[in-house]
């Protein structure tokens, strides 16, 4: 890249990569996240603002990385492209243990977050597999959800204020770190769930929440989606309980992985149609067990529950977890198979299931989906049983089966891995015309040369 | 008005009322709400989108009105102004238990949803004194917050999807139903706080808690804030508590208050110099009352707790609660005086309040402000006992004491009423200035035409 003497004059103290060496490092988890001719990775918001002005002047795209853990290549790059990487803004600033707030750097991992914040007995209230890697920054980008969102909310809903550097190497600085500001048009949240296409979030202002004092987990084996709601529903109307995690796995999918990790058959009671995952904070393991015992027992009739184990252990409370979290394994059985993560309105999840079994039948006969997710917001994550990937065609058939009507009926096609490339043909297709027109315009206002991170979310 | 004949040739079956009516009817908070030449109270989104049209055809500017209870001048009208009154979109479509969501149109009042959720054992997650008028849509339109928001987040964290009329007649249709999408922009979010400068609001997909089966109240007398905060930290902290109140009195309003509402001297235990009210839900009255007297007995020496009742009956719970609620007694007592509502970051309200005395008798010897609010979000209401309204000036030297380093500080000079006429020289003097830049530019490409609410919230 001809600029790269250039840029390393404008910011001598600066990790620069060229291509040579993007191609020896790790590039996360999609190859093409290091396609590009360079990675530039600034120290704080006045290097990001810089690089960007640099790039806007030469003409250069930009797009911004954080823990390279997203998985619809949003991060992708090509040739003539720079990475804003944001690995060295990994600061957690400060943390205001009454306000119960954090000033937080992009490239801060959630883990790092969370550590932070739980010296004040605090946490961000927001979970997932990835936190070791997964950046604040890319979780704001991508609007990431995780195991807690049903009852924190998503990532949009735990920033109270975000710091971005707009295409022209502008600052929009709103450090807000008060819940409560109808002060003018709320334009941070334009950034929020944005793939870096508006600009490049430097800092973020979170939520946090007072961590539980102690959890249990219980694995409830149940007939169907619409059993494991009313158990869900049973907890969430209880003062005395906060649930912390409700997560299903039907059948298909809790056998594989208990193949996958080895278990002894019935060393987990995994024999009904659905599995129900919960998890429950309280102010001591006892009283938490305690209160999933008897929340069970109190609906088990109603319910229809088919077996229930509380975890007598902390270690038996991991071999559930590892059920749930560990689904890089059907990834791998599969060799990176179709996967998609939709959201489905809460009445209708077992139709929705039985609906995309049949539907998956028609286009191949073998097609047997894995299916688990968060229940209590609809969220299921899908996995074709493919040997490796398919054809565009066959890919277009498999959504047109799970996307159909989805949006229509109040759900989404994308619940928290974003749009990227990946899913921009998706959201051609079944994102409302009024709402793909109004994204292009502020795409073509906020960032008229189409310099941040072009050709994902939206297309000028 | 000379388009009148037409408009009800176009909408032959909507009520409409002309400028004579109008002068007979209730405005409702701000007298300035009937200024109109007309009124229009479409009865669905097509008639909305119908009368948007009309409008844009014929540049007329047009001012959305729902419960018309704002506070800054939002839905205020001038001669040639149409309002779109949305008093007959009333209706709680549908409410999914399960889902935990409810469809409203934006003309229903927050009562009415409460009571549609609360057969189900459900509830919005938000409340305000103002319930009985105040509407869905108008919520939206100026994030409304209250006191839940702490806990629950403000109308803009409870809405999942929502359906409005652009500028130019077409129908952002954006009815999510689902907490977790991450599908492209989240554009919904241009449209809450907005005030209606960007279109009309018609429908909201709202997100529903379980209610807590029973609640109690106290009243805790505190040395300062931060001592309020640290019982308020105490009952955050343990999960056996659901905390769904906690407002603070300093002394003057509180006793203002009580001699505006007659209540005995010594009838409640109103001597300390702030005091703190609080609400907790559990599954019955008795266990919220023990849960407050054990919580309160816990963290009475760490926190300095001056004294503390917890409310014995329903009774004694309503004398508590109308000493925070009934706030107009001291607007009566003072006619309209200058008040304000600003969220102060959490560390800092002690000083603040401190700072702003000081503030205050600078500019007048006499001035001793009225503070309450939202302790938990920091949202503190502020009114000046003076006599009736102030001049131009004097009105901008007490916003000057009371915004001063504010927004800089992480908090907002205005927290939850919006920014309508009243707040604008204050949004153009303390709001960031890339912020406004953008604000403006997203105004004039939604709105090229500046036809809806013009002059509100940005300026063009």
């Amino acid at each position: 890249m001809p600029h790269l003497p250039a840029l390393r004059t404008l910011l001598p103290h600066t990790t620069i990569w060229d291509a040579a060496e993007l191609a020896t490092r790790d590039p996360g988890f999609d190859a093409r996240n290091f396609g590009a001719s360079a990675l530039v990775r600034p120290r704080d918001t006045a290097e990001v603002a810089a690089l960007v002005k640099f790039c806007a002047e030469h003409g250069i795209s930009l797009v911004p990385q954080g823990g390279r853990t997203g998985l619809t290549g949003a991060a992708a790059t090509v040739a003539g492209q720079v990475i804003c990487d944001l690995g060295a803004m990994n600061r957690v600033e400060e943390i205001d243990p009454f306000a119960r707030t954090a000033i937080v750097q992009a490239g801060a991992t959630l883990g790092a977050l969370q550590e932070a914040a739980g010296q004040h007995g605090l946490d961000p209230g927001i979970d997932l597999a990835a936190r070791g890697s997964a950046t604040v920054g890319g979780m704001v980008s991508t609007n990431a959800g995780g195991i807690l969102a049903f009852r924190n909310g998503t990532m949009r809903h735990r920033v109270l204020g975000l710091e971005a550097v707009l295409p022209d190497g502008s600052v929009f600085s709103d450090l807000t770190c008060v819940l409560k500001t109808s002060a003018g048009y709320d334009l941070k949240h334009l950034f929020i769930g944005a793939e870096g296409t508006l600009g490049i979030v430097t800092r973020v202002v979170v939520r946090l929440d007072p961590l539980a004092g102690a959890s249990a987990a219980a694995l409830v084996g149940v007939p169907d989606a619409a059993s494991a709601q009313r158990i869900v529903r049973h907890f969430l109307g209880s003062t005395a309980a906060r649930l912390s995690a409700a997560e299903i796995l039907w059948r298909r999918f809790a056998d594989a992985m208990q193949r996958a990790l080895n278990y002894t058959p019935g060393q987990l009671p995994l024999d009904a149609p659905c599995l129900l995952v919960l998890g429950l904070g309280a102010d001591s393991v006892e009283a938490a067990q305690s209160l999933l015992e008897e929340g069970l027992a109190d609906i088990w009739e109603e319910a229809g529950i088919i077996d229930g184990l509380v975890a007598a252990s902390q270690a038996q409370a991991e071999l559930i977890w590892r059920l749930r979290e560990e689904t890089e394994q059907i990834e791998r059985m599969h060799h990176l198979p179709p996967s998609f993560d939709v959201s489905v309105p809460g009445g209708a999840l077992d139709e929705y299931v039985t609906r995309i079994e049949a539907g998956l039948k028609a286009i191949d006969a073998s097609y047997a989906p894995y299916v688990f997710g968060h229940l209590a917001d609809g969220n299921l994550h899908i996995s074709i049983n493919t040997d490796g990937p398919v054809s565009h065609e066959r890919h277009e058939a498999i959504e047109d089966v799970l996307y159909a009507g989805l949006t229509q009926a109040g759900g989404s096609f994308s619940a928290e891995h974003g749009v990227g490339l990946e899913k921009r043909e998706a959201y051609e297709r079944h994102a409302d015309p009024v709402k793909q027109a109004l994204a292009r315009a502020v795409k073509a206002m906020i960032d008229p040369g189409n310099m941040m991170n072009p050709g994902k979310v939206v297309a000028l």
